[in-house]
């Protein structure tokens, strides 16, 4: 199934949808891809100083040739730029610079700048047209997709956002080859993620080609990142706004994953290394209550391990843990929501999960 | 025409679609109008130091008697509110409060109030219900109708927002009672202005009841907001997004107001002054250019003077004021747009005015 060719997946969103390109070495035809997309007067190009050097930089030199007028704006690296300051000094910016209802904003990062950028891209002059050059495998395969844009608050993650969708997505898997060992194999986590929710057959060839995945093949990496793209814009087309309950199945392992890391102060664990141990807790839990048997854990257990993730729960208090959860945006009406799987392949929403399973779940995980 | 009995316009805008119910007396049933267009658990009040004693806090009484679960959020008055910094800091106290997905945003005040609360609903946990209780003439005629929220840059009005329609739109024209005499006059240039671009009947209806609407007449004042509901909510029917040019006939006399306004500091002129004296100045420019004759104008003057509207251009320079124009938001490809009249009734989009008529249309306003 891999190949090396360029593959689009369609975002089919009625006015809204968008084309996400995956190949390698396509960076260079960026112009071509947003002036087919978008008019093409004036471009906001955002990036963060880890990425400018290596992506940001030969990209903003690619358009000043092909004679765009361009301003580029670097933010920190790291969380804390995804915030209320952060986003109001884009916006004086972007006006100093004479941007209008005619510009285009680009984003060039991970999700900390994809986020940001898109959601500077929605508020500006009341929305401008907004493209993606994601460069963390987790961007490519998560926040890429689906319109999310956002900053955080002082005590809450992706608290203030809006909807809204690219013009089009440009994956060159190329910038992989730079990226960190450790945030490669956090990317991976979510990729794990489509299997078990959407699709078994993804899992298997997963299961089979770990080793051309752990050395970054490009024709494995294209399959995996189209694949996963699929099966996230499947779920974004059913339920574009969170309304239906059907974006829900995305949140596989993320209430536990998202109380690790707030228990460990966002520090010591990345995000897809929290959604790792986040879904064998999941899936613990759904064999308490007799919804799957032992191997669907185990299968994701060893998947998990073979692509070098943690699998281990952090030693942080149960009940410290328990206490995030209940506080985790997922809470509706005093019911804590867990996405538990029926076998690899397929999740269901399980609203009433006892408290005392859920503590079992978190005890039992290990190696 | 005229009755006292509730009205209802409805603004069709597929699943986005609203109501504006305009009435006197009707606040005291705001739950039941909230309640069936929204689930109503959690209810933020946003309003602001001049509203908040005479028209915030009996409502906040009102859903308090009840049970409804409210937090009341209190802004300066005034225009300097409608930024960045206060933008945060309700976000930040929404998070304190508990405030999440469920929560419903309701709008208390005049536009700056309308347009900032809108704006922290349209963004907050990417988008919250939203209703308005606008309590300015200018409000209820203009900015409750469209779905435009935002807040301003520190040297661009409204560079910042969304389009976020409200779910539901109350006006209680008894809250125009307390409406200071300048303020109710400067709403009525928005009111004046709908008849010339688009309803000469009801421009008709103006001239022939200005002394009921100078005293505030319940029934006239529910005639003329329907009226100016209906014609705006058609413009917005067409064009939600500005996207056509439909929407720019509402402009009508915004070039030159906004140069006013600029030009005086925004210290000196309301911004129905501002349009009152820049409607003129289009119609002459219209009268030079041999689209109208010299009546369209003395019937707009007369009417204008008639409700109390200041008619000479302020005593600013010229090539200020002309500079101005030039750089507001509505120059496209370095082309200055007019919206001028061809008659009372009916605007067009000019594209290529000269700067010599402009300067002259400024030069001969007055009364």
């Amino acid at each position: 199934m891999p190949s090396s060719t360029t593959r689009t997946v369609r975002v089919e969103l009625a006015d809204r949808s968008y084309d996400i390109e995956i190949g390698h070495g396509t960076l260079p035809g960026l112009v071509d891809f947003i002036a087919s997309r978008s008019k093409l007067s004036h471009i906001v190009l955002i990036t963060d100083t880890n990425v400018d050097p290596i992506v940001g930089e030969p990209v903003a030199e690619r358009l000043t040739e092909e004679g765009i007028e361009l301003e580029v704006m670097v933010v920190d690296a790291g969380e804390s730029s995804k915030c209320a300051d952060v986003a109001a000094d884009l916006w004086e910016s972007m006006l100093d610079e004479g941007s209008d209802r005619q510009s285009v904003v680009v984003a060039v990062g991970g999700g900390v700048v994809g986020d940001l950028a898109g959601f500077v891209a929605a508020t500006f002059a009341r929305g401008l047209p907004f493209f993606q050059i994601p460069t963390s495998l987790l961007a490519q395969v998560d926040s890429s997709v689906g319109g999310k844009v956002g900053i955080n608050l002082s005590s809450a993650k992706n608290m203030v956002g809006a909807f809204w969708q690219p013009r089009g997505v440009m994956i060159d898997v190329d910038v992989l080859k730079t990226l960190p060992e450790r945030e490669f194999r956090a990317g991976m986590a979510e990729v794990v993620k489509y299997g078990v929710i959407m699709d078994a057959e993804f899992f298997e060839y997963l299961e089979l080609h770990v080793a051309e995945i752990n050395r970054r093949d490009p024709a494995a990496l294209m399959y995996l990142i189209e694949r996963s793209c699929q099966l996230k814009a499947q779920v974004v087309q059913d339920d574009e706004r969170e309304e239906t309950g059907r974006r829900a199945i995305l949140n596989y392992g993320h209430t536990f994953a998202h109380a690790f890391e707030a228990a460990s102060g966002y520090e010591n664990l990345l995000h897809g290394e929290a959604v790792a141990i986040g879904m064998l807790c999941a899936s613990r839990l759904a064999e308490r209550r007799g919804m799957v048997n032992q191997s669907v854990t185990s299968r994701q257990l060893e998947l998990l391990t073979a692509l070098g993730l943690p699998t281990t729960v952090p030693d942080l208090p149960h009940d410290e843990v328990q206490k995030l959860m209940w506080h985790d945006k997922k809470v509706q009406d005093g019911r804590l929501r867990f996405v538990l799987p029926t076998r690899i392949g397929e999740v269901v929403l399980v609203q009433d999960a006892r408290s005392e399973d859920v503590s079992r779940s978190l005890g039992e995980t290990g190696p």
